[in-house]
C-alpha cells in the first residue's frame, strides 16, 4: 500500500513523459481505483494485458525518479519549507514543487 | 549565444533522458565547442546530419521542459535561496537543485 501511494507520488511528478494510454491505465487502476478485470472489460483486452501494462508504467517511473529524482529533490525542499519561520516563503517553495 | 546558454542550462538538467549519441553529440558542439564539420569528421557522418541531430536534441529538451518546466521551477527555488536570510538554507536550496 505504501509502494503504492510512493508510485502515485512518481506519477504525479512524471505522467508528463508517459504516453496518453499509460497515463488512462494508471489512473483507472489507481486513481479512480478499478480492478485489473474491470480495466480489461473496458478496453477489451486480457487482465494479464493490463497488469504488464501497470508494470511496465512503474518501471518507466521508477526509471524517471532514477535519472531526475525529483521526488527525493521536491521531498528535502519541502522539509526546507517547513522549516523557514517565515510561512509565506514556505508556502511559495511548497507551491513551486505542487506540494 | 543567449538563446545556446538556455539550451545547456535545459542539457544540463534533462541530459539523462537524451540517448548516449544525443548527450555525445550535444557535448561535442555545446560544451567542447567542435564544429559541426569537425563533429561530422569525427563521426564518418555529413554536416547536415550533425546538424539536424542537434535541432533535434533542442526540440526534445524544449519538449521535456515544456513539460516538467524544471529551469522555470528551478529559477524561482533559486531566487528564493537568494532572497533568504540564513544563508546555509539558501545554500542548502541551491545544492538540491543543483545550482
Amino acid at each position: 500500500m505504501e509502494k503504492d501511494f510512493e508510485f502515485i507520488e512518481l506519477f504525479e511528478l512524471y505522467k508528463g513523459l508517459l504516453t496518453d494510454k499509460q497515463r488512462e491505465t494508471f489512473s483507472s487502476h489507481y486513481l479512480y481505483d478499478l480492478s485489473l478485470a474491470e480495466i480489461a472489460e473496458q478496453d477489451g483486452t486480457a487482465r494479464q494485458s493490463v497488469h504488464d501494462a501497470i508494470r511496465k508504467v512503474k518501471v518507466k517511473l521508477s526509471e524517471y525518479e532514477s535519472i531526475l529524482r525529483l521526488k527525493e529533490k521536491f521531498d528535502r525542499i519541502s522539509k526546507i519549507a517547513d522549516s523557514l519561520s517565515d510561512n509565506s516563503t514556505g508556502d511559495e517553495l511548497k507551491e513551486i514543487i505542487g506540494r
